[in-house]
């Protein structure tokens, strides 16, 4: 390509309303231009880079048996209605309705449409397995989009969902798409991790986040450096730091801590470690009558260690919290414990349950809220000052240093954006929509689904979040807009630089480079400046003081300085970097 | 690719709601599948082709120097407004409100969006020329959709739209658009004919359609075999057939002519050609005040020959219809005429401005309609039985047979689908939305546009009406799903066979062919019988029988009967008719 046939287009300031640097620098490399909140038009910069990571995608997916069809991106609500969803998604799902008033929505992802397609044409064991994807076009009306094409409205997305006879096959339908999507982020040349993730009502263990590792990530990835071992926050098992309840040692003693209402201003009044102290977190769960109406509410205590912080995913996991809860009003909390938060403690609490996190429930000699505000109690020990827990369980975030679940080793947390996600369905939708085959026996079965996800305009943010510097974006080989990038200085007064431009256009171009010479005819900094901000790995300059003494610089995007490489081993010289 | 890793579904049936021959084929053959009205999912089968297509559009358009790029689905509706055409569209522009109640649309076509772009991001004459263009999902709200893909709601359309500095420039842009679109379609291997169109209000003559010649095409189209005249009906030059007025030979006279009311059954009556007779149609203008109310009408009587048809486009050139007209009513007829449709004519018509079609007004002894039930006039004579007429123009279609308005021939006329059109836009949409440029003077100056579509998935049911016979497809090479499909029979029973159909397989992949090798075990008879309604256009059979022989059997597509060849030439007989 040719620039002058190409369109670039830079700014030197990102617009205000962009708020990470990914966005910044896409704005600014003239890759994506804004249409309205959280819709973008994909500029012909940016569309270069979409365009190489879906033929990743399409052709790792397809080497994995995966076939690829295309659906609509509007669809009619029936289906949606079939499996509840057009009713259970709130506004993020966009509606619309068409000149007869009918109703359809604009797809977020497809398992109602495949698995209508998977009920009429799998009809036999013999069809399966069998994996659909496809690369479309999808819609979440975000309530606040933003960060770009990180958490945009209308982006581009790989679905792809898995049909089989049976768990055991699902199984193996899942490890093929997990082994795929390793090799696809392997291919972009990304850093990433594969982190085991809830799996929420369908349950299991088959569920992975693929996460582009960048210091800006919105999630936290849990791992451990010595052992294969990785989860999300949610996932990441916390075990008990305290490997069996110590000796009391303590009297319990009412302790004043005037305007002390949190674990840390209570442990450095005290001169206590944090590691000492208890944090008290109020629940409340309602039992419904069937007219909704609530009939009893049940008061819950949640204790973790006072440096530790509750995850609410894992809480949803305890026995009696699993039907959904919400935190207690002040009211409750007054009436339960007689006291104010920033003071509360489970000795003396009424018609409390209490679930200690497994740490806390090894402690001894603690320090807990009093139930009187300005008083909090120290030396507590379990059984001797209060009853046992009503349930021990992990529901506490790990922290950086815990042992790993694994027991080789210890996490170690890092930042990612997830960008994709593998996920075993099980029968949640083909029971919902009725989606069987025939089995050996002739005998209707429910097909085991799995869904898989990748967000291809999400790769590009993610990609820039982990792979910049101060002069713009660095951009992994693969998925670069350009590979290597051609700068004459000073063509337009040289036929002796033009002519050895062309001619390294021409052999790299032969080689299947995706090479762009710079014909616009700027001055050097304005050039260098532009390449930097896009990003383009390789640049090759070439000028006429150079080539008299038969060289030319090479630059890598990631080098501090330019490299002279004689005029007639550059070729080579990028074959061996490109490793053609 | 092998058939057991793709997805091959037939049927023997079409589904009743299948009107049109392509429509069936598709779904017979597995390519689409409906999702909802006017809706199609795109299997597998028939994505191929889409991609194919895709490419070549995609291969052409870099080549003419136009730059991809990606807009939105959901568009804001500001833009739509800034042109007018949020309120002008009807119903067929769907409309969507997000969840905070803002207005958008779902994209039909996006001259607002890349006009937006192209003010912000065309900001000098030495930008210029620019073309941008993206291949992506559109829809449009059919009242009633039909034929499958044809005439579907949501489809895949490239639409690209150029940007100049003046009209000489645009004009070029246009031609080389022009050039790119017939490079295109000769690529597709489709039989097309690019015609001439109305302007509309633009005006020019910068409009062409690119249509696929079928007989079964909703299109007229009117091209001389002997020149390279071709135009759509709508702008097709009807000249008069009769070169000058004759003299008068007969005297008016009021004939009986009961029950008779159209021409041909007056001219059987009256035992004339039916080129004697007139036929009498009766429109009406309205001329509104500025509230809108009805302050004036005028009654308009057009006359073409009893053998032609008025063409309303063309009567909407007409000055005084320009801006609109409709039929005239029942009661308006009788005011002006003294009588009912049937026996309409000039003679004694009061308050009506007469409008003869070029033909008409050079004919004399001819008939027309005597103002009163159950009568006509013969032998009537302009300027002596009536006024001149008050215009002359060119209102009629033409016919096969009538001579070429470039002098070079007589017309003829076949059918065609529409499926591409390159159109000059001049500033219609700049002038709306403010897109300018500044000149070499530095002065802003709104850009001169032009858009140009091709309706890829139509592309589809055009080649297939064009393309097929009892038993199915037939596509063209370029653009067939696969390009040879291999079939060995008992390939479970024989390892002779498997081996020699694996190794042409091998052979064809690595010559780059697109080559399908079925290895699902069906029946010779249920395998030729799907891919030739699938329509691949070259098969290899591959028996024990004639293995032993050393031949195997090829058939093209359109071939009475199988080939045989020897197993050794059967590569180099395919790269023959692949051209390889």
């Amino acid at each position: 390509m040719k620039a002058s046939q190409f369109f670039v287009s830079t700014l030197k300031e990102a617009p205000a309303d962009a708020e990470v640097v990914s966005h910044k620098l896409m704005m600014r490399a003239g890759m994506i231009k804004r249409l309205g909140a959280g819709i973008y038009n994909y500029m012909p910069m940016g569309l270069r880079v979409i365009r190489k990571v879906e033929k990743i995608i399409r052709e790792e997916m397809d080497a994995a048996g995966a076939v690829e069809c295309l659906m609509p991106v509007i669809q009619p609500a029936e289906l949606w209605q079939e499996t509840g969803r057009f009713d259970k998604m709130g506004p993020e799902l966009l509606r619309v309705k068409d000149r007869h008033g009918r109703d359809f929505i604009v797809q977020p992802t497809s398992e109602e449409v495949i698995t209508d397609i998977a009920r009429q044409e799998l009809r036999s064991y013999r069809q399966l397995p069998k994996n659909f994807y496809h690369i479309q076009t999808k819609f979440r009306d975000e309530r606040r989009p933003r960060f770009g094409l990180m958490r945009g409205r209308e982006f581009t997305m790989k679905d792809a969902y898995s049909f089989d006879r049976d768990v055991d096959a699902a199984g193996r339908s899942y490890e093929n798409m997990y082994a795929a999507y390793c090799k696809i982020f392997d291919r972009f040349g990304l850093q990433y991790r594969a982190v085991a993730a809830d799996t929420g009502a369908i349950g299991g263990d088959r569920s992975h986040e693929f996460q582009v590792i960048a210091e800006t990530g919105e999630d936290a990835i849990v791992y451990c450096p010595t052992s294969d071992y990785a989860a999300n926050m949610e996932l990441a098992e916390g075990v008990a730091l305290i490997a069996s309840r110590g000796a009391e040692t303590q009297a319990l003693t009412k302790t004043p801590t005037p305007g002390k209402s949190t674990c840390e201003d209570v442990a450095a009044l005290l001169g206590l470690p944090l590691a000492r102290t208890v944090k008290s977190l109020v629940l409340a769960t309602d039992e419904l009558d069937k007219d909704g109406n609530i009939v009893k509410t049940q008061i819950w205590l949640l204790l973790v260690r006072g440096d530790h912080d509750l995850n609410e995913v894992k809480a949803g996991k305890v026995e009696g919290l699993k039907g959904g809860f919400r935190f207690a009003t002040a009211g409750e909390i007054e009436a339960c414990f007689g006291s104010k938060p920033g003071y509360l403690g489970p000795i003396g609490a009424k018609d409390v349950k209490v679930v200690a996190d497994r740490t806390v429930a090894n402690m001894s000699d603690f320090v807990v809220g009093a139930n009187e505000v300005d008083f909090h109690f120290t030396g507590v020990n379990w059984g001797r000052d209060l009853p046992e827990p009503d349930v021990v369980a992990d529901i506490r975030n790990v922290v950086a240093g815990d042992p790993s679940p694994d027991g080789k080793g210890v996490l170690a947390i890092q930042r990612g954006i997830e960008v994709g996600h593998v996920f075993y369905l099980g029968t949640k939708y083909s029971a919902a929509m009725n989606a069987t085959f025939l089995d050996e026996n002739g005998k209707p079965r429910l097909m085991e689904m799995g869904c898989y996800g990748i967000g291809v305009t999400r790769i590009l943010g993610a990609a820039i979040e982990q792979n910049h510097d101060a002069r713009g974006i660095i951009w992994p080989d693969a998925i670069a807009p350009f590979t290597v990038v051609i700068c004459p200085i000073g063509a337009d007064r040289s036929a002796e630089v033009k002519a050895a431009a062309d001619k390294l256009y021409d052999e790299l171009k032969a080689l299947g480079v995706d090479v762009l010479l710079d014909d616009r005819g700027e001055r050097p900094g304005a050039m260098f400046a532009d390449w930097e901000l896009i990003g383009v790995p390789h640049r090759v300059v070439l000028g006429d003081r150079g080539l008299k003494e038969g060289q030319v610089e090479y630059q890598g995007r990631r080098d501090e300085a330019a490299t002279k490489v004689a005029v007639g081993d550059v070729v080579a010289h990028l074959k061996g970097l490109l490793k053609l």
